[in-house]
């Protein structure tokens, strides 16, 4: 088995981190001088490692190298170098910097492979100031609609404008980059964004899929009334009903939880008018879910919100809800999942499977070939955040499976 | 019995009603050149009526008649005529002008009373511009402070300036304004603000008094997280334990209510960060309760907290809270209450006894005087609203129990 160079994984994530704003560490934002310094420097490693670096028109930085034969497709790695503001080392960066150790590893050990090997840095893949996240891998899946294009940053240059300053075409957007069959298999590596493993102790996750995320905006309409003049028993408190839904939402989805991988959250919840001396009229709230399974998320909501017009008529309350947004499910693929698996058992490595609750650019470029993902542990499952923290051994254990991954599927008979 | 004469009341409302922002009826601001414009008028009624203006140091307006004998104390009625922006056409005004219509009548069947009779229209009862309410009242009783007075409004004028705009003299407010013993009796009528009488079908209530207000500030506090990334296990949401507090308070005031006027009010609650994908991470809610029973009140709160407290330690979150404000209750003077209860009873008026759940002039008072008040119903318990409406049958009754009652005060032996 070859041997990964831990040592040059962290030098290689604390350089990238001295790309920062100054006064706002860690900061790096995609279509910013910063940024193309950065992949300036990337471009460098890419060929230490002996890779031809390229930018396609969607703006991506691919260090590719050929393989031996022609038409099997190209083994693809990679995540993206860009930060939220205030954001940590690790998201998405380590994903680039595993990725590259894999290639440089190879290239020490002078393997060269069948296929092509590519490690991408996608374009903006954390919500950029034109409104649009995964702006690479979109540009790539074919996804990055003209109406994304055309939306402005607050300085009111077009995403357009900005992806062509980052050295992309726009103009070249208008289907996919990369032809069918022209990607082998996507693998990224990502830090968990949470808590499960850390606190199952287990270095490495085999990523199931990507959970669809399912919101409806929900109101609770009752009375406002003067809080000192209106008796108890004349009262129609939106928040009473909302907060008895609050409670509902949080009992049922801890019961499906225990079922299967799902979470349902009211994150946002806004009282009106607001007022200490006044019975609220009405709470305005959002209702999340997610889950690997659609049908299932959407029924959650269904019910819970049937059983929430339930118990606010019980209060004399009127409760509507509204769909404001579907993102379906995005599964990984069932062989490469196998194939990590069993890479990573070869190693010695616990790994347990989970589904990814955040989106990823995996997802995107799901709708052109087979993906997976390995996350790995993250401090207190603290991300976006200068506080965000990974360890050498994890991410070691993650490289690791992702080049006996690529060796696997390398060695495979087409 | 004298009569009492409608038209001439709800013409007067009408007239006072002109007094506004044309673009926002009904709005008439204290300290205004509209305010002075509409006293300008007062004034002259206060002569029709036989009584003589007079305007004191706190700027409150006065009409006034002396009595047959001296040293008894003057019988003092009235109320305010400035209005919240955006008010009705009864709060406070209502209370003016039947005081008006009470002297007029006795103005017009020659009874001249052994008490020296005055009607007071007090400046600015409702919040104003300088961060104060019941302005002239607490000038009268010697409670406006230095504070108070050197508070600016958002143009910068201070309160004092103002008041010295509205006739007052601000460097004579040290002490009270009348000498104790000086008002034998201070009674308002009020529209009630609150639906209990117009719901009961009676046209009368006599009010125990003005409750008192505790309010406590409150924080939930939990770990914000990621709504896909943290299992459903492992989230300390601190909007569920907000929400079981909400019902909690709910309910033990319902129970409260059941056994004297009580109100429990949780107006505003803040979710912290209150975005759609984060776990909520804290929530700060205000919870304030009304009742005449000062020490009732505190204990209600110091329970709610307490069981607050335990239900949240079981979700793994914390709770805190700490008094953020206490204004004690005042009752209204008992023999006062008696005698308008009989005079009701004496005209074939239905009454009923409820307490004040808001604030009023009679509050400040009753510092310097017995002081007691009549509610009249309003529509559907709305005011400060333009929508705000009270009937001319109930007004008239008011003022036959406001009439009756003086005439009862003046005759009884000193």
């Amino acid at each position: 088995m070859m041997q990964v160079n831990g040592e040059r994984i962290m030098a290689r994530i604390a350089r990238l981190a001295q790309f920062t704003e100054a006064d706002r560490p860690y900061t790096r934002r995609a279509f910013t001088d910063l940024y193309l310094q950065a992949r300036d420097w990337l471009r460098g490693e890419f060929e230490t490692a002996g890779l031809t670096p390229r930018l396609d028109e969607g703006a991506n930085l691919f260090g590719e190298r050929a393989g031996r034969e022609s038409g099997l497709g190209a083994l693809l790695l990679g995540s993206h170098i860009d930060t939220v503001a205030g954001g940590g080392r690790f998201d998405g960066i380590a994903g680039v910097v595993t990725a590259l150790e894999v290639a440089q590893v190879l290239h020490e050990n002078g393997v060269r492979l069948r296929h092509d090997l590519g490690i991408v840095d996608f374009l903006s893949e954390e919500p950029s100031d034109y409104g649009a996240s995964c702006v690479g891998s979109r540009a790539l899946a074919g996804t990055l609609s003209q109406v994304m294009l055309e939306r402005s940053n607050p300085a009111g240059e077009t995403l357009a404008a900005g992806l062509r300053r980052m050295g992309g075409v726009p103009e070249r957007l208008t289907g996919p980059l990369a032809e069918a069959g022209s990607i082998r298999a996507y693998l990224e590596l990502h830090i968990e964004q949470g808590p499960v493993l850390e606190q199952a102790g287990v270095p490495l996750g085999i990523v199931g899929g990507i959970t669809g995320i399912q919101r409806r905006a929900v109101t609770v309409s009752g009375r406002a009334g003067h809080a000192g003049t209106t008796p108890m028993n004349m009262r129609r408190d939106a928040l009473v009903g909302a907060a008895r839904f609050v409670d509902l939402v949080w009992q049922r989805a801890q019961a499906q939880a225990e079922q299967l991988p799902f979470v349902a959250t009211i994150g946002r919840l806004d009282v009106h008018p607001n007022g200490a001396n006044v019975v609220p009229g009405a709470v305005s709230l959002v209702l999340e879910a997610r889950s690997m399974d659609d049908a299932l998320t959407g029924g959650f909501l269904e019910d819970v919100c049937r059983e929430g017009e339930a118990l606010c008529q019980e209060l004399d309350l009127e409760f509507s809800s509204e769909s404001e947004s579907f993102a379906p499910a995005v599964a990984c693929d069932p062989e490469l999942r196998r194939l990590l698996a069993g890479a990573a058992q070869r190693r010695g490595h616990e790994s347990l499977e989970l589904m990814s609750g955040a989106g990823h650019d995996a997802m995107q470029v799901a709708a052109l070939a087979p993906v997976a993902m390995i996350f790995v542990p993250c401090d207190d499952g603290i991300s976006h955040n200068p506080a965000e923290n990974a360890h050498e051994a994890h991410l070691v254990a993650g490289t690791e499976v992702l080049l006996d991954a690529v060796l696997s599927l390398d060695g495979q008979k087409e």
